[in-house]
């Protein structure tokens, strides 16, 4: 389905948006949407709506018609979630924050499947992982587990300080991509691994900057 | 210390990945540091710092020796963290992912004050969040506090369905920004609002496509 060529990272991150935005139209009955509907709600132009979709071949919206909803949903789900094998993840840290975050991996909707999660804290281990069956390793079975369940993507929940050699492990064990909630940014060691930074903290700060400083 | 001009979006998320690096640096006694190694780490190039920096005046490197950590790490104290006033916040939703993120306001390593938690579920009411001092108070309380405590910034981490109504409520009583874990899009509805949108489903999704699409 894809024309070849690389989607520029804008434009990926734009497809989550409008799988979740055509999915409340599709649940509200409506069939067919415009370009510049789309725009209005993705806070972005009617033009840049159709170049979006033109990258991916094969579908267009008829004049004064629309896209059809179904047919954008479906073209979204084989780009997201291919053909609906899911990705093994493993999780490293089970502390609040890796908790919290397991739903987002344990739960089918957004592609993936948890396989296993590793704390250091012995106080954690045995403890299931939310409402899954998944119970709580030590990190001392990580290299075991990946050995006989190859994973593909980590989730790392831990801190700086022990972020660094944990990369190196689990870099060296076959993983090709990372969830990376840690403030180290492995992208810099690693430019061939995939990685999806979510730094909190460096969330709020550039809300801070702008509360104080552009005047709201 | 700024210059009037709005600086750029991709510019305002740079300043706490600068800030959190420099930290670093200063931990280990570095005193100067060129363009280059910043851009190095920062996966970015040399010629893109400076003019970075350039944005906020009156901070210049010098040829061979480079910018000082300390001069750099207090301008962007200055513009992350103003005087030092730490911004009042609250957050909207106790459940798992708000206990896990209420720990990066309840700190003041961000720049914010937590000060307090809501939530609709008579369950929640009462139990202290982390390690704070603040107990969660019921959503029918959260007109009264803030009519008495203003907050600036609100944390959703609320389901789409209750989203829509509590950032109406929300906005009426003054919030100016929010930090926003929900999956409804707000700033359609109120584009004078300050948003940052942290959509843990949708980066997963875009990481799911570079996986399955881009030959890694």
């Amino acid at each position: 389905m894809t024309t070849g060529a690389k989607v520029s990272l804008p434009v990926i991150k734009r497809l989550p948006k409008y799988y979740r935005y055509l999915l409340t139209l599709q649940e509200s009955g409506v069939v067919h949407i415009s370009s510049r509907e789309l725009a209005a709600h993705l806070g972005t132009t009617a033009s840049q709506v159709r170049q979006d979709f033109n990258c991916f071949g094969d579908v267009n919206g008829r004049q004064g018609i629309g896209y059809n909803v179904d047919t954008l949903i479906s073209m979204l789900e084989t780009l997201l979630f291919g053909e609906g094998d899911l990705i093994p993840a493993i999780l490293i840290g089970a502390g609040r924050l890796g908790k919290a975050v397991s739903r987002f991996i344990s739960r089918d909707t957004n592609g993936y499947q948890l396989t296993a999660v590793f704390d250091a804290d012995p106080a954690e281990v045995g403890h299931h992982i939310g409402d899954t069956d998944i119970q709580v390793r030590h990190i001392s079975e990580l290299v075991e587990f990946c050995k006989s369940n190859p994973p593909c993507v980590a989730v790392l929940c831990v801190p700086r300080e022990s972020a660094r050699q944990i990369t190196e492990q689990l870099v060296s064990l076959g993983i090709k991509a990372f969830w990376n909630f840690s403030h180290y940014d492995m992208s810099v060691d690693y430019p061939d691994i995939l990685v999806e930074n979510v730094h909190l903290g460096d969330s709020l700060m550039s809300l801070g900057y702008l509360m104080r400083n552009e005047n709201h």
